[in-house]
């Protein structure tokens, strides 16, 4: 609807209309107004698939939803480092919302993986912002091309589950802005999604709902936004400040309430009606943008839905480990395949993105679908249960015989529905202790063992290095079991890479002392340094690191090459790469751009993440991989100018084949476009003074009548050990503020250093 | 001086007299006035030795001093863990300052080890706020009792000396009470120091000199100091707000500047001239404390004082290693000693705390004075210069030489001066490579090899697997030869203990990603978790544990006994341990205890040091070691109370033979005095409500009326796998704040919260 139509049917509302249109009708609708014509809309949890509740939804959405497709969930997705894949995806979800008359599909969720202990990371996708707002923004942009809108979540810095609705994330701008905005940031300028959806917790101190500096003046007027925010389902504080602050609608119903404390709010003047107004006219535009572009022919494809959702996950799983290359299985092989997971796979997490799957596809199932047409011979064991982590003595025995009798064992194996959920977070970072039980005793008798993991975070693995492969299926959706039987075999070759660091344990991760924090504040201690941003600065041992999965095939690189060697800030620098695909197979390779600064003034992690792109490549193929970098690719959040800063100086490209392992590098030298103002005073140091060039020149000049007497002879050569060396006596010159001129200088005046500073500042 | 003489006096002074006093008549001296007969004073660098410069002191203080003695420093003398010997070792120092008629000594110098690259750790005692507390405390009882003033320094949170004079240390309330303050703390309500010295830095922003909350309401208001404060030399920066914030004294001389700064205050009102009248008094009272009390018998002995270092540097001396009990080395041994330090030991750090020793014992001379009494056989090679790390292949070739021909080697190696020194930080953890290498080339021609160490703080030790022991020396004082000698040859059994932690790299330190800071802001980002209590709490992999030490004898623990098993917070706990001695010569245990909180609801590290004593113990003997504990043994600083708070729970007590080895522990169950305020209000969670037992049976009360809606049917058990779990559905609830209770349960109106609100807080 257009603008000046919308601002008149906004006209015709009473006040009362219009507050209530800034609460839910109910648990799933926005308030329709029928007297005006104004339909309701219907939103719906997902994100990796349709939770649609009936119309008698009961009143904490709850009870089951229609039938539907669970794809893959976050924790995969962003796996695939494959934006198509990931755009296609949000394409089938949107066809799907036209086909029920879903206006707004509740996601992505993209909060920054912080800590692997966090209970909904595997609704999340990355613990890197740059992947993470790529990958969110190829879903938003695949929904969003079918009308149907997005609502991006949990604005922010929900990362943890542990008193989420209360708890407050304590940061500091610069961490704000590189890490937990700079997840939505890219997705937000670029795709604009139709709402925004803020979260249940606090940010230093402030609800979310109620932060008018992140939901306006980032969100809007930094960003562009110019949907609607819409709060968490229960993440209203106060009404009419969190209107005020930007939260256009309160979900779900509010009974009333806080409608009534809007329209009183308006009657007694502390609430302006523009702004009631304001927040109609954002809800409205997207209750009309779905309205007025409704697909008819739209069609909920069930089976091909669930075709759709075992590619994606094809391209999700990572192959973390392939000793004596045992992957691909070949079909003569006697295969068993152990655990409760083959049978019926944990395909997906606990809490509002729970899909009710129209069907599940195990790998057995799938594995025996192929026995007659590919000769695959496949047993089972169950091996464990997952209810309870206790072990079954009789299935571990059964599940030892069937592996003693087989080629290889492939264990299916992760965690249980309980030991990761939305709404609380892990207390570890193990699998069950019957699952590691089980591993090692199969280990004993089987040379040949592949563990496939389901599991929605990084798990520790005792058994690592007696197992030959690892297969990382994440939550793959319900057709995981056809993928990874399509790895496991070699029908599909595997290009998942991490978008997470996997540590050696739990205590290694960056904020593992604080995590939770106390009396309802999360302190975020580590800052910047979440993730491979720690472990590769501080050059710790990880178990997997942040981008890495192997291949049944080997790529190589070559001809790095920076079309210049020496750029200003504005300009773009175009890096190309050579990949070859050097081994016997096709498939396909994630090639990832870190920029190293070399010369910062500022505390920074030694490498990020800026660019990558993935590629399919035949054997003997070679591609180039072309990357464009703007300023943003040498940046940090400069806390004192507000704003991203350029440092001048050496940055290193690195092309790596994860953070931990760069295969080429060149180096660009970069000169800032920023001039940070700069005001001397009696605290100025000479190193600071005499590293800028008008400064040096001034205080030299003024020094040369005064520094003769200030320098004891005794100090013209280092004397080897008396009380002040010469690298004190350095460091003591390069540190002192002009004020202690004062106290070292005989006869200096206060008035003399005031005219020095004057000259500096001038 | 009587207090009412002192006032009389003060009347008396001129306001351009009083505002004289404030600031030093020279480098050395206070300002006397002649025509009251006030005396000026004189103070002296210290703290391990009297670095008295002669009365023509140049304005920078760098001119020879006196010859003196200088006793081990002080990362020597914390790893003692001996009270009375460091007691004893002031009561020297203060007998020395008398001869010299010096009123007070510049130290002790005790800020917390933050980080192994503070250049001026050496002087400092310790990463642990307690130890470093006690043996401060012991230092500045010894001198004092001979009527000398010290100057505990450098108040506070001056741990690195990167831009020492503009850094501002960045800390939350409770790391600085627990960790920087706490250093103080302890030292200043038991000893009360003549003076204290403040720092250069800021604090949160403000610098030390001008911070009244650090020199006022914590020194003197909650801590009772009631000496003088003082800036270190150079640590002013605006006269007049110091004063009011409580800097009495600045040092060095001010040439008058601030003195007319001072009067120009008064005369204009802006500042009190009772606040200048109480500084001259807190001044002169300290002034004539010294002068009243003059010692005119006291002599300078150097011979004897030279004696007594030794004495001190035996029991600092840290054995890291001796496999094979290849120390005691038997005087039968053919030993080749190498390493320039064995011939010109590295005994003492530059900067302020310099000695002009009037003689240096080294190594070699004092076993070369035992090899015709005790039968010794040694020979030297010098192996490598320190002042350029670089081989020196001829000295190399002679050392591997010297070692093939003997039956142990001794390598004398450590950090050469412009390695570690006041004024600038260490750039990493290394020793020179050259020495390194030496050490290799060594241990590949003789397998006995035994390394001293001559250094003020941690070193990788990339050797380490191929020696058979390592001795710390640390920074031993002009005396280290003799004691070195006498530990290598079991005259002396080594029972120094390690006061910090020596990590296995630099990149395992807590601060290691932010140490240093960023515009002139150093963020304390790793809060109390410093040292020990960091690589405990991760459970990281140390090269020697805090409190780490090795004997030649033996001792084991047995019988620990609390006298009580639960207590009320204000009650003593008495705790025994029985220690014996199990091998077969006598010697020295430093009996530790830490103390463990089980049920804390708050971030704490997982043990802290709350008391330590040092036993001497011949073979065979066992004696029993008492600790009588109060509440502050189970406290955490709390942020909301800003106040120490005990919890109630359950403590473990536990005894160690280091920060990682736990040899015996028991538990008390401490039931907490303090009662913390609390108010409910829309967004107290029910979690919260329900742990208050007035809440839950009011909640209760309350919500039988209103639950039985709220919970659908479904959830009645958990449905395995559906889209709230049972887990979940707890976790919701405990996270739940009331306000909440108006999105989820229909008909639940604001007022019926508002009144059970009024319920639980009335």
């Amino acid at each position: 609807m257009e603008q000046q139509k919308l601002k008149e049917l906004i006209a015709q509302m009473t006040l009362e209309e219009k507050a209530g249109l800034c609460s839910g009708a109910d648990f799933w609708h926005t308030k329709g107004v029928e007297r005006l014509g104004i339909p309701s809309a219907m939103v719906s949890d997902g994100p990796h698939g349709l939770r649609k509740q009936d119309d008698k939804a009961d009143h904490l959405g709850v009870n089951d939803s229609i039938k539907a497709v669970c794809f893959p969930a976050g924790c995969a997705t962003a796996s695939s480092f494959n934006r198509e894949l990931v755009e296609q995806m949000g394409e089938t979800l949107g066809e799907e919302c036209q086909a029920e008359g879903v206006s707004t599909l509740l996601g992505p969720a993209m909060n920054i993986k912080r800590s692997p202990l966090c209970g909904r990371n595997f609704e999340y996708y990355s613990e890197d912002p740059f992947l993470s707002s790529e990958i969110a923004g190829a879903f938003v942009h695949g929904v969003q091309s079918k009308n149907v809108g997005t609502s991006p979540k949990h604005f922010m810095a929900n990362n943890q589950e542990y008193h989420r609705m209360t708890n407050s994330s304590e940061m500091d701008e610069r961490t704000m802005r590189e890490i937990y905005l700079a997840s939505f940031e890219g997705m937000v300028r670029k795709e604009k999604p139709w709402t925004i959806m803020n979260s249940y917790n606090r940010l230093n101190g402030t609800y979310l709902c109620e932060n008018k500096e992140m939901l306006t003046d980032i969100l809007r007027e930094e960003w562009g936004f110019d949907g609607y925010v819409m709060t968490d389902w229960g993440a209203m504080n106060d009404r009419v400040t969190a209107l005020k602050a930007g939260c256009d609608l309160e979900m779900p119903a509010s009974h009333g309430i806080t409608d009534a404390q809007i329209a009183a709010a308006v009657q007694d003047g502390t609430l302006e009606e523009e702004v009631l107004d304001r927040a109609c006219e954002r809800i409205l535009n997207i209750v009309y943008r779905f309205e007025d572009n409704r697909d008819k022919e739209a069609v909920f494809h069930l089976e091909e839905d669930h075709e759709k959702a075992r590619t994606v996950e094809e391209e999700c799983i990572v192959l973390l480990k392939n000793e004596d290359s045992i992957l691909p299985l070949s079909g003569n092989m006697k295969a068993a395949f152990i655990g409760k997971y083959a049978e019926t796979p944990r395909y997906q997490g606990g809490g509002s993105s729970h899909i009710n799957s129209f069907k599940v596809e195990s790998a057995l199932e799938a594995a025996r679908g192929l026995e007659e047409s590919a000769g695959i011979e496949v047993s089972y064991a169950k091996g464990f249960d997952d209810i309870k982590d206790e072990t079954d003595e009789a299935l571990l025995k059964e599940a030892v015989e069937n592996a003693k009798n087989a080629d290889a064992a492939v264990i299916f194996a992760g965690l249980p529905d309980n030991f990761e959920s939305e709404g609380y977070d892990r207390k570890h970072m193990r699998m069950p202790d019957c699952q590691n039980r089980l591993i090692e005793a199969v280990t004993e008798v089987q040379p040949n063992v592949i563990v496939v993991l389901h599991n929605g975070a990084p798990v520790e693995m005792p058994w690592l290095s007696k197992v030959k492969a690892v297969v990382e299926a994440y939550l793959g959706g319900q057709a995981v079991g056809g993928a990874v039987v399509n790895i496991l075999y070699g029908r599909t070759n595997p290009s998942g890479r991490l978008a997470e660091t996997f540590p050696v344990r739990l205590n290694d991760t960056p904020c593992y002392l604080t995590y939770g924090g106390e009396h309802d504040k999360s302190a975020y201690t580590e800052g910047v340094f979440v993730g491979y941003r720690y472990y590769t600065s501080k050059d710790m041992p990880v178990l997997f690191p942040f981008g890495y999965g192997l291949s049944y095939t080997t790529f190589e690189y070559s001809n790095l090459v920076l079309d210049k060697k020496e750029i200003k800030e504005s300009e773009k620098l175009c890096v190309s790469v050579d990949v070859t695909n050097t081994g016997k197979c096709a498939g396909k390779e994630v090639v990832q751009l870190y920029v190293s600064a070399k010369d910062s003034k500022v505390i920074r992690p030694v490498r990020e993440l800026r660019a990558f792109d993935k590629i399919a490549l035949n054997p003997g193929e070679t591609k180039t991989v072309r990357f464009e970098l703007d300023a943003r690719a040498y940046t940090y959040w400069n806390m004192y100018i507000h704003n991203w800063h350029v440092e001048s100086g050496n940055y290193e490209i690195q092309i790596g084949k994860s953070a931990s392992e760069i295969v080429l590098k060149e180096n660009v030298k970069v000169e800032s476009g920023t001039v940070i103002p700069k005001e001397y005073n009696m605290n100025s140091t000479m190193g600071e003074i005499l590293a800028d060039p008008k400064g040096k020149a001034i205080l030299e000049q003024a020094m040369g009548a005064l520094s003769g007497g200030m320098v004891p002879d005794t100090m013209a050569e280092d004397d080897g050990g008396g009380a002040i060396g010469k690298e004190m006596m350095e460091a003591m010159m390069d540190g002192m503020p002009l004020r202690q001129l004062l106290s070292f200088v005989p006869g200096i005046q206060k008035e003399t250093l005031e005219q020095l500073i004057a000259a500096l500042n001038s």
